[in-house]
């Protein structure tokens, strides 16, 4: 039985023998990596040691030959006073079990190696601290003791000495700090401590051991099902320093520029110091490029590093680098942090390198971050005055006036004024002020703050917890440093960065870099879900096309109602009381329809645009109520008869079409059943386009969709009456005008009686939007501003359901209507016009439950593209 | 081969050789009853005719046999002059296929036995009546002659002689008439109209047999799926006559009352009349009692025929009789349409005589006319002055002030006036005025008009299509006869009856018979579904169970909230800012809460009684804003700044608590989530009540239920926190207060995530009217009165589904949740408390998805315990 492995023998890796990170060191020996020189204790001589309850026979054998083979390599020794050899003795099991388990670091420091280290290092201090921070963490791991005896010494040290900061004690203060840490060892555990390095070693290898069976590491694998009788192994690696003269030093580097992706290692580093120190800040690293001049075969080492990791990690890589006296030690790499542009970017060249295939590149990236590469972005030329960074808690760039409550950010957002909400935090009492302001600043709040998450819910930037910003709500002003910026100044935040800066900051339409749009053609040819777009306008239409829509998933026909010119006659075709003056009415209305589906039809040539007859409840196109009651009023007052006559008919029709729950009435194909002249119209209106187009030479590829079905007989009437009107207009300019006739699933009946509705339907749209609402009962605009927020704050819900699809309720109604439709109707085409068809996890879903397409809005179609391949490849 | 069968031959009966007619004959005369003699012809024979295309040989033959006989058993002869034999000739299929053959009556006329019919009934006119209308039967249904061509004739000879009516046509004229129809017959057929009965007799044998694949009966079949090769049967049957002098007579009789169901043969008869007679009302029929004085065998006769009658049919019989000089015949008999009243009493009483069994009387019920009994109605004692008869639209009597439009219905009613809405008919506008009359009165429309169909969804009484009125909407007043009622004046409505009475008439509150208590008893025994009642008082608790409920399953505890001394408290509860302030304001109201708890428990002690926490939106304890606005207006025109500010609280308040979709919306388990101090009272209030009903000997059977759980984590914080309370309250009373905790199903993703649900909840209650709300993404209130009236009359939907239980959509929902809870949770109690609970075929459908109860309003408790039987049986 053998119980220790050299990490560069060459053996191969055994991750269950030799734990995760003895594994992993292994490996970086074995391709050649610098990594300071050690051992592996392997986990079956943890199993022995549980078992025996002792370390087993020949294990301390083997561990002093490999200290032996560890000295002689380096030239150093335990215990020397003059070559000290220091080393770590960490745990690593063959599950990652983070901070589970215990760690000793500078392992061999006594009085005597301490004085070698600090000639050494020429850092006595350091040396002493070094001495003093190994009696804490040797007494509380392995001697058991608490944490706090040690801390309570400390802190009565600088009591006396009159200092605050760790950072202030002189060698003097750490002098007497190790005598009294050696005083109070003895005095609590009534052992010396001790020190002899090979004590040491075989008390921190046993403790480790130990370790494994702690409360915590028990209570986590119970929780992560992790077996009981894996073990962990325990590796004892040298320490090295980046503080031993000039021929020293210590850094970090990226194998490629993490913010642009451009190639090249890319970093920082300090001579002659520990990595602590450029994390501390006191000194200013230099940049990367300046060691090629100071230490150029340092440099070329560090170069053939990067190589060697990113072929073998094939990924972008973040290394812990230190020179020991011109030795290079690697001590870590990791994939590196990158930006989203940095992050295709550097997946696109590596496919270029030979490195990664398309596949892996498509399937590295992380859609939500790349979606960040779509929001509206601060101008990059543009020069700003920056006040302040915060959290960037919800992407986009927007300017507006400061506000300070959402009182008034309703009032003048709702009159068109863009303006930006400042709160020391929101509540959902400030919803209605956030719905209609350019963006949310908070001084307080992280990511998931009720701000952030709103914000985020309604894609408007936010930048939260600003905390250099003073506000003061009575005075309508806040701080930033010396400088008040009061109510109504201009200002704009960039939800991607963080930033706040002073005044309106020029800001641009995001662009499709090269290398973006070469993912996106590989992410094409990998899925199997067609990503279309939701669009209303020929405008809309052709901004999906550029991002690669192949198709209009829903194509809204209330919003063409809205126009200015429109609502006058939409609104005389709503207080018609004969069916005859609505049809009047109605015939006004039919060449703009008719414009509307040419222009939309046209700008999709060739690709599918599915056209939803009238949705809303017709309320909305009338006036409020509030507002028809003033008018009346002042018709009356000025003896206007006929203009009051007016306001009469209006204020009753809007009074008898008022409803209480307008989300749950006379909505969708309702109004078709009872008002069927109004869907007559639009599907003229689509067939004489068609008729148009085709007469032009142009393909519009058309298909009718029926909103808000939930009985199959409502699809049945409407099928027949639109292939009425086809037939009308196929006979008035003589030729065929094919179409596609489908419906959307949005209440839950829908997708209960779905097999019944595939009778008719040849495809189905799940407008998921209102499914969520109609399944969880929620209002989405109530939900979001009453109790949402404190569910997912409680986490009585993992996430908003109007973003992120909810699988187990929505999702097994999607399941059934897929399966039922499909059963009744083989060629069914199914898919999902709701937000959730450009967010990446319910794209997954719709992959996996075998829709055909997701529609989305054109700016989430490239992010939709992406997930789709992601979930093919998945 | 044999082809015709004599009625009374005691041949085994088969209804599919000798066609349903012939077999119900054959049974008829088989048991003793004097049907009039005939045989039929069998369907083989049929068979046969179809296949060589014409009589099968030795047919006919056996036919001359058959009337042989006939001749000789009534002593006439098909042709004599004297003693002339007429004969029916009518077609029966094996499966009923009501109107599609064809018959002819009186076969046997011509110009000579015609006269002696004359002779014999004394009644010449009535003989060439018949004479003329056989010509015309035989010649539109044998010889194929449009029907139309007799008519013509006959309105000639009604022009020349100046009459309109054909009773007016004198003996003179039908002798024209029968001379114009032969030459009518000659002419257009080209054929003389055979004089011989033999001939008639072949020729309609050979018509009936041709008549099974005439269009409209080969259509009928396709539709209802019966096999064309069955072929008809024709029945030969003596005709019989009434008006054969002073022995003879014609009457109809039920075996029992039919609108009492006191037992003993009830009727009316003519002497010397015809079956037509009685139907033209020329006559005034006499009591069937006085039979037994004039016609004392002929009285008892039909006693005897009554007591066979009903021990075969095993009902009560509604029977048509001829007396032809004294010799009785039975030409029908079929179940007798009875009033609820009777049928419960004559079902009982058929129990008790060993007639029927108890399964057999409970079965025979129909819930919906037996509910009838539970309405309130017109003291049975009051004399009233009624002014006109309706349609019974809406069951139930109401008294209240004429008022002729919606809006001043809804002023007047929300004001708590009682009035009834009086309109020529209504139209989905009005809904708002129906809602808050006593009752609807309309002068046009059916049983299934707006009118009808909203009051009984809205268990409003109702009469409809009164139209007696005349309704003058300007003149703000209707007329009857000469009478005018003018706008306020006070009528009464009996929605069960369709009487419209002057003034307010004395109702009562229904009652239970002896006899509807004992069938309910038998219900009891033979139903698996527990039936429970919706209950929120001890008053309706005790209701309740005086109608046999067996616990309460649904205690809506928010009409606690609204009461007069509570409000003010409930509403501080919501204005408080901070949650100190808001438990403040509970702790006033949990002594309360407490009191109603503790009535309500004592009151259905022993039983379970299902306490719903908290439910609908805040909002509906605040005042309308339009009020508060108003109120704040006042305040401060009156310079009371302290009033100002209280107002000004509750305006802010009630704005943030303002929903665009309140159904949707801040309600249900999200309140006891965002303000969990509310919850917590209501729970300490039941467990203290539970403590001291059990210090006092009581027997409190306590179930919370949470309502609107559509996330399993809701009801699992919500449970734990009132196990909390429950232990506090156990501690601080020292007694062990055992209850169990369940959750309403009703959104839809409660339903689909069911079986997570189930680890928490040890019962679930369908609450239908909400799952059908979001279901199907109808607001009840909006839908019923914007589209549903068309959805009905339009036949989109079969039926309201608020009214009865969608079982495709929401019923699936319903089976998904059931198996999957059951599969967590073996014994979890299931249960139904929406309107459904109460209406028949939806307690069928609760009974057959495994539900343990069904909880329905107090007054449907009965019907609902016999449907609940009936199901079970089924």
């Amino acid at each position: 039985m053998r119980y220790v492995y050299q990490f560069d023998e060459g053996h191969p890796v055994d991750r269950r023998l030799l734990g995760g990170k003895g594994a992993g060191l292994a490996e970086m020996s074995r391709i050649g990596l610098p990594v300071p020189p050690g051992f592996t204790i392997t986990t079956e001589a943890c199993r022995a040691y549980q078992r025996l309850k002792r370390l087993p026979d020949g294990l301390m054998d083997e561990v002093w030959e490999h200290v032996r083979r560890l000295e002689g390599r380096l030239d150093r020794r335990l215990g020397d006073p003059a070559k000290p050899l220091l080393v770590s003795v960490r745990s690593g099991a063959p599950i990652s079990m983070p901070g589970m388990m215990d760690t000793v670091l500078n392992l061999g420091l006594n009085r005597e190696t301490a004085e070698g280290l600090a000639a050494l290092t020429q850092n006595r201090r350091f040396a002493l601290d070094s001495y003093r921070r190994f009696i804490q963490m040797f007494g509380n791991v392995v001697m058991h003791m608490e944490h706090r005896r040690f801390e309570e010494v400390l802190d009565q040290i600088k009591a006396q000495a009159g200092i605050s900061l760790d950072t202030e004690l002189t060698e003097g203060h750490l002098t007497t700090v190790i005598d009294r840490y050696l005083a109070l060892v003895h005095e609590s555990t009534g052992q010396r401590f001790p020190d002899d390095p090979r004590d040491q070693l075989v008390m921190a290898i046993q403790a480790v051991f130990d370790s494994w069976n702690n409360p915590r590491a028990q209570v986590y694998r119970r929780v992560n099902k992790i077996a009981d009788d894996l073990g962990t192994a325990v590796t004892v690696q040298s320490m090295v320093f980046g503080n031993m003269g000039n021929t020293s030093a210590t850094g970090v580097l990226f194998t490629r520029n993490p913010n642009t992706g451009e190639p090249g290692i890319y970093g920082e580093y300090l001579t002659n110091a520990q990595g602590e120190d450029v994390v501390a800040g006191i000194r200013t690293p230099s940049n990367l490029q300046d060691m090629a001049r100071e230490m150029p075969e340092t440099y070329a080492a560090l170069e053939r590093v990067a190589k060697l990791l990113e072929a073998h990690y094939r990924d972008m890589q973040d290394i812990e680098f230190t020179v020991e006296q011109q030795q290079l030690y690697v001590l870590q790499t990791r994939a590196g942090k990158r930006t989203a542009r940095a992050a295709v970017k550097i997946a696109v060249d590596m496919v270029r390198e030979g490195i990664i295939t398309a596949e892996e590149a498509v399937k590295r990236q992380d859609p939500e971050q790349v979606q960040r590469l779509l929001y509206r972005q601060i101008d990059p030329h543009a020069s700003y005055d920056l006040l302040a960074k915060g959290l960037p808690a919800s992407p986009g760039a927007a300017s507006g006036r400061v506000v300070f409550s959402a009182d008034e950010a309703e009032l003048r957002g709702k009159a068109g004024e863009a303006v930006i909400l400042v709160r020391p935090e929101t509540t959902p009492d400030d919803i209605h002020g956030i719905v209609v302001a350019q963006g949310v600043l908070t001084s307080r709040g992280g990511m998931t703050s009720h701000a952030a998450i709103v914000a985020r819910g309604m894609g408007k930037p936010a930048v939260t917890g600003c905390e250099a910003l003073k506000i003061s709500l009575e005075g309508q002003w806040f701080q930033v440093g010396d400088r008040t910026i009061a109510k109504d100044a201009v200002i704009t935040i960039d939800g991607g960065t963080g930033q706040v800066m002073l005044g309106e900051v020029p800001t641009v339409e995001p662009e499709l870099s090269e290398e973006f749009s070469e993912l996106l053609a590989w992410a094409d040819r990998l899925r199997t879900l067609d990503v279309l777009a939701n669009a209303d306008t020929p405008e809309d239409a052709a901004k999906a096309r550029a991002f690669g829509a192949v198709g209009i998933g829903l194509c809204r026909t209330e919003h063409m109602f809205m126009g200015q010119d429109r609502l006058p006659v939409v609104q005389d075709m709503i207080l018609a009381e004969r069916v005859d003056e609505r049809e009047r009415a109605l015939a006004r209305l039919l060449p703009m329809q008719e414009e509307d589906f040419y222009g939309i039809l046209q700008a999709m040539d060739g690709y599918p645009v599915t056209i939803r007859l009238l949705d809303p409840p017709l309320h909305e196109f009338l006036p409020d109520l509030e507002d028809a009651q003033e008018a009346l009023a002042e018709a009356r007052s000025r003896g206007d008869a006929a203009l009051a006559e007016h306001w009469e008919t209006i204020l009753r029709r809007t009074r008898s079409l008022q409803e209480f729950n307008p989300m749950l009435g006379f909505r969708g194909v309702r109004l078709g059943i009872v008002y069927p002249e109004i869907y007559r119209m639009q599907a003229r209106a689509i067939f004489q386009a068609q008729a148009r187009l085709l007469s032009e030479g142009f393909h519009p590829v058309v298909q009718v969709m029926i909103p808000l079905v939930g009985v199959p007989q409502e699809l049945r009437r409407m099928k027949a009456m639109i292939q009425e009107v086809n037939g009308e207009v196929a006979r008035e300019t003589g030729r065929a005008l094919p179409y596609k006739l489908g419906t959307m699933i949005e209440v839950p009946r829908a997708a209960l009686v779905a097999r019944e509705i595939a009778r008719d339907a040849e495809f189905f749209s799940f407008g998921t939007n209102d499914l969520t609402q109609t399944t969880f009962g929620y209002s989405r605009d109530d939900a979001e501003s009453k109790f949402l927020p404190v569910y997912l704050a409680d986490k009585i819900l993992a996430d908003n359901p109007f973003v992120v699809l909810d699988q187990e309720g929505v999702g097994r109604l999607i399941c059934l209507a897929v399966e039922d439709g499909r059963a009744e109707r083989p060629g069914l085409k199914v898919g999902i016009c709701g937000e959730h068809g450009g967010e990446p996890s319910s794209i997954r879903f719709c992959h996996q439950v075998g829709m055909d397409y997701v529609s989305c809005s054109p700016y989430r179609v490239p992010v939709a593209r992406l997930a789709a391949a992601q979930a093919a490849l998945s």
